[in-house]
């Protein structure tokens, strides 16, 4: 590449966000700029940089001039190649994309809600000007996972996605798992270090991780899966007691992402869950805010990718790779693989998912009970893989773990269970991933 | 996709070899030949196979009148797009390539030998050409670490990456880990399972994860790095001893393709050897015949990708993503990113390594045995984390764990060691990654 007068050469890149992860990808722009240079064959010009506020204040490793509060008027000035869109959320976020792309600019963005929510017009707008929209630094931060599955894995067939796709929520669950603690204390000592917003709503309660299996799952299986597909269940009902019942048996609880394709290739469906899975699954060995994905594919077999799910360096070195990808193939005049969602798969819904389920029953304890209960799973067909009673008289439970059902079949047993007279409560019901429990 | 009229463009791909892997790209491009066209936008024919001896009898997915000795003969015909080289070895498969490339064509191979002896033959060639290289099943099998090395992490800088790259003698490290099993007893045991070969040199010696070094830290680290600069150590000399010595300190022993730039970015080094390594690291649980890739990058912090590191269907699936990108670069009429060696960084030989050292003396039992021994390190300014004897009488043993020192102070120390009255013997020197043991 050295022969190439890069120099001569300069594509012009606006960012949108100046916050924890933008600010980092202007100081590395700046500080690399010859390095990228090299790289691209062109200099990377940072020539506007969009903030919803003006403040004087600001320290900024670029001519303070360079900011604006009129992101509109800075992505169809008309001379942009790349806008990289680090704002977040679905508007204005959606309006200045597009708007990007009609003026003829690439895209780089990090916004899951939005490609979760509205991919198909992003994609649409992208194939139709002919630029590139890249979005690496949506799914698992710094972890390459989105050009893997898109270019690496392109000529296989991936079945399966599983996916520990937040950060905040791992380290609750990791922090409840290592201390004891309850969710309510987990998630203060996690607001107090930083790894909790102070409205943790998008997190705890799955959004965040299903805005990534919406994308993970449209991905892997060349379809369009939009948010409202993905089942979502947070972490807020997760209880001490379901980490000490998990560690029981050999399992841990974590909030996983999971995106399925039926064995002949049909339907394909995505959810966001609490699961507990064996301690000896790659999965069960991430730890703290680090996310991981799992990747099953028909001729690759079982893939993992591990790494720092958020942050502002590790999401904006995502940002940088897309960005060189984006730019060189600006000065080729080409564009990059485009989406494809030709495969238009049928999704289903969460009661057609197939799982295995560990159920805790508060029980009269009497002779006939689990007969009775047993009953009730065989008469749904809900095949039962273990059971233990725990405690005696008032304390008495039944822990019952399954063996693979539909969902559907799992919420007509735990009804059927609920209206049984020995029974005084269905206290837990939560679903196990991995066999051989 | 659906709107190009990919029926009635056609691209032509030969393959060299028809092995594990060559029949298994083979059967994939047939089978898929449909899904193929439309992810590329053009049809994937297959033209000729190359193999090295005609047999009647040989079974193919295609007619086998496609099936030539004349490998040279195929590569040079003038209508060939792509290129498959799975041949292995240097020769004749340097010479393929290479008139591969002057033909026009572009090639996917996953030949490490080749690409760590002479890489810079090669992808000067085709620079050249104007052709791509693309090389993703030559490290790792199935794991997509070549692409993310070159293109995700493209705007970060690597610092360091840590690989089990040789599924070989993981196996047989891992079978010794868990039975207790010696060297000799373990690897028949992987061949007898064929997961070792009848000759299993190349593995054991450390000979194959050398070659995946050199490539891994010359894409790293944007410089060349051929297999002569990486030094190279096999698990040969692990005995049971090493593995229960590494228990005692809660580490396993892994055979680990290790390689470093300094911190000011001017020097580079890799090397192959067995390490202790924690079991808390996250390569420690990397079982069987798996591979896993460790990677460390200044803005994206720590990364690992893990997934089968061999077998006929895995690789086929590293090779079919890079046909599939090459097939998309020819219609496009550009190449993919080139290999950039501009940063021209020095290589250290295994003098200059910094690691951590476990070292096992047989000595005798004696008073001052520990003053004499510590001096030894002393003088050599090798600073001593932990001691322990074992034993008394004649099996009296000191057992040295040591902070980061260079390989050099570490070996003269050892001679040093040797030549103490009381010490009969240095029974075992290996190096520990990790701190906090």
């Amino acid at each position: 590449m050295t022969s190439t007068p890069y120099e001569t050469r300069t594509l012009r890149v606006a960012l949108l966000g100046h916050g924890a992860v933008g600010s980092e990808v202007a100081r590395l722009l700046i500080r690399d700029a010859d390095e990228l240079a090299q790289r691209v064959g062109a200099r990377l010009e940072l020539v506007g940089v969009a903030v919803s506020r003006a403040r004087a204040d600001r320290e900024t490793p670029f001519d303070p001039a360079l900011l604006t509060t009129d992101a509109m008027g800075l992505v169809t000035r008309g001379d942009i190649d790349v806008v990289i869109e680090l704002i977040g959320g679905i508007e204005p976020a959606r309006s200045l994309v597009l708007a990007a792309l009609e003026s003829g600019a690439s895209v780089v963005t990090g916004n899951k809600a939005l490609l979760a929510e509205d991919g198909a017009t992003l994609f649409a707008a992208a194939e139709k000007a002919g630029r590139d929209l890249y979005y690496e630094a949506a799914v698992a931060g710094a972890i390459p996972i989105v050009r893997p599955l898109r270019e690496s894995l392109a000529g296989d067939h991936v079945r399966r996605v599983l996916g520990i796709v937040n950060g905040t929520t791992n380290f609750i669950l990791d922090a409840m798992t290592t201390t004891g603690q309850g969710f309510d204390e987990a998630l203060a000592e996690a607001q107090r270090l930083g790894f909790a917003e102070a409205d943790p709503t998008a997190d705890v309660e799955g959004f965040d991780a299903a805005s990534k299996a919406a994308i993970l799952a449209s991905l892997a299986f060349h379809t369009r899966v939009t948010i409202d597909d993905v089942h979502r269940e947070g972490i807020t009902g997760v209880t001490a007691e379901h980490i000490r019942s998990a560690d029981d048996m050999g399992c841990v609880v974590k909030l996983l992402a999971i995106c399925d394709q039926s064995e002949d290739g049909v339907s394909v469906a995505a959810r966001v869950h609490p699961v507990m899975i064996p301690k000896d699954h790659p999965l069960a060995s991430v730890r703290g805010a680090y996310n991981a994905v799992f990747v099953e594919s028909e001729s690759a077999g079982q893939l993992m990718f591990y790494g720092p799910g958020a942050g502002g360096a590790p999401t904006a070195s995502a940002v940088l790779g897309d960005l060189l990808s984006v730019a060189r193939n600006r000065l080729l005049e080409v564009s990059g693989p485009a989406e494809r969602t030709h495969a238009r798969r049928e999704v289903l819904g969460i009661g057609d998912a197939r799982t295995r389920y560990h159920i805790a029953l508060d029980v009269d304890d009497k002779a006939g009970v689990l007969s009775s209960v047993a009953l009730a799973f065989a008469e749904n067909e809900v095949s039962i893989s273990a059971v233990r009673q725990e405690g005696h008289g008032d304390d008495a439970q039944l822990v019952v773990i399954t063996h693979t059902a539909t969902d559907a079949a799992l919420s007509h047993t735990v009804r059927q269970l609920r209206d049984l007279p020995m029974v005084r409560d269905v206290s837990s019901v939560m679903r196990v991933e991995g066999e051989g429990l």
